[in-house]
């Protein structure tokens, strides 16, 4: 057998994606051990139990020393305090990365705990469902999706290297970009996006309770498309708009201008303004089909 | 072989549901005849090679008098010209239904020109694709799914079972309410998250460019799923808009109350409303699975 990349991997939280990650890790031979911190009981006894991981801890001071790549995979608000928790155990050459939705934030919270020749590489994987824990962990989460890395100037080449190999080599494309970059093409592609589901499922479950029973029953005609994204964890996505706040305010502006302008066509009974904007979104339907993201 | 329910059904306007109904009428021996009117050639063709209908015409004239059932199957804004179109050639006992996306418009402009003696029962199949056109139909695509009928005071109790037989045959559930009723819970259910996915992903659009080609890429973290609705057809999108105006004017109004609350607490960074708000919203996922609506 072959030296796998790398020899231990440590998981600081080990929920739908790390589990995920750990699956698809452990499925190509692409590390000898694999740890996770986490301070739920439960996630590290069914992360155990499920064999996802070798071992499990509730305390970075055992596992970390030991781990060659260290995963972020705590929702983004609690990443500064991993970043003190872990700091005093991380070793010279170890490389550590994280996998949270926004990268401004990480790189202010995370970055000033990382020790001098110690690799930060901030990434985030275009993939997920609106599943949580480490139960629902899929060794394919990755295949064909995105794998977008923030690397800090004057980051360590062959530590990149060796951390785009993993992502490759578990079925992701990787492509890097500035943090801040990151963070507008997220803002409008999945931020709102989540902000505009939660809303529109709250306003249903507002209505009279007869009606919102209704809602439930009749919810193929659209609305339960809404519903499958606003099941995503809660706490993870109050870290996301509390850290991308700037952005995210900034795309809710455009899209309620928006909104405002056929709210108006509709009052003002004005179709051809409606027929003409309903029509150009079809063609970006077609192109993430052909770009295979559909 | 028994008697099929129905003799000759006529669908004005064979598309995607058209076209659905057809074939699972066909695939449960519920006609002895299948016919199609349809002003575009390109639908008329596609139906007859493909074997949806037995036979297709540009003229009402030519199909409706044959027919015991017909079904219009045309956008609702076309839905007042089709009733002035077929009215002369309809006989006494014939049903006349359609599979309109709001109801008060189409009692308002079918319901006149139906004669005595035939039977108007409006009803809107709960199901559908974001694809159009004939070519698009498919014969399970009420299974499981609701049928909703409105039929008005006054209808005759054997066209109403006649009918609901159908619907329950080809797997649908049936359930009857008031046109005005049926109105408002689509509004919630269907209109509003469809306004609202043609809105972001014209927002996501008209980004610059650079932009623009990013939300393609990584629209798996969200976008993507609003695209597939705001693939739909623009003209039925616009015509439902247009007939059912003052419904969604009320739920966009309540819609945007609520973002605008969301959108405040991201600003001035109430993490504890966010996560309360998003923490509701998982259990009606919960309910459409249990309902199995998912």
């Amino acid at each position: 057998m072959s030296t796998p990349l790398f020899d231990t991997v440590c998981f600081i939280g080990i929920g739908h994606i790390g589990a995920s990650l750990a699956k698809a890790i452990r499925q190509h031979g692409l590390a000898r051990r694999l740890l996770a911190v986490d301070a739920s009981a439960t996630a590290r006894e069914v992360a155990l139990e499920l064999g996802i991981v070798d071992s499990v801890d509730s305390d970075p001071a055992h596992a970390v020393p030991d781990a060659d790549l260290v995963v972020v995979c705590t929702p983004v608000g609690a990443i500064e305090s991993v970043g003190i928790a872990i700091a005093p155990y991380l070793r010279k050459g170890t490389i550590v990365t994280d996998v949270g939705s926004v990268k401004m934030a990480v790189v202010r919270d995370l970055g000033p705990s990382i020790p001098e020749g110690v690799h930060f590489i901030p990434g985030h994987p275009i993939a997920g469902t609106e599943n949580s824990g480490p139960a629902s962990g899929l060794a394919d989460l990755f295949k064909g999706r995105w794998q977008i890395l923030t690397p800090l100037p004057g980051t360590d080449e062959k530590a990149l290297k060796k951390l785009t190999t993993l992502w490759k080599t578990i079925g992701a494309q990787v492509e890097c970009m500035e943090p801040q970059h990151h963070d507008r093409v997220l803002a409008i592609t999945s931020h709102l996006p989540h902000l505009i589901a939660y809303t529109i499922v709250g306003t249903a479950t507002d209505l009279e309770t007869d009606l919102s029973q209704e809602v439930i029953k009749f919810s193929a005609s659209g609305f339960r498309d809404f519903t499958r994204i606003a099941a995503s964890d809660p706490v993870m996505w109050r870290d996301i708009f509390l850290n991308n706040r700037e952005a995210v305010l900034e795309v809710i502006q455009r899209f309620t201008e928006d909104l405002t302008q056929l709210q108006r066509a509709i009052r003002w009974g004005e179709g051809d303004i409606l027929e003409q904007k309903f029509a150009t979104t079809r063609a970006v339907r077609r192109a993430i089909i052909d770009a295979k993201q559909a």
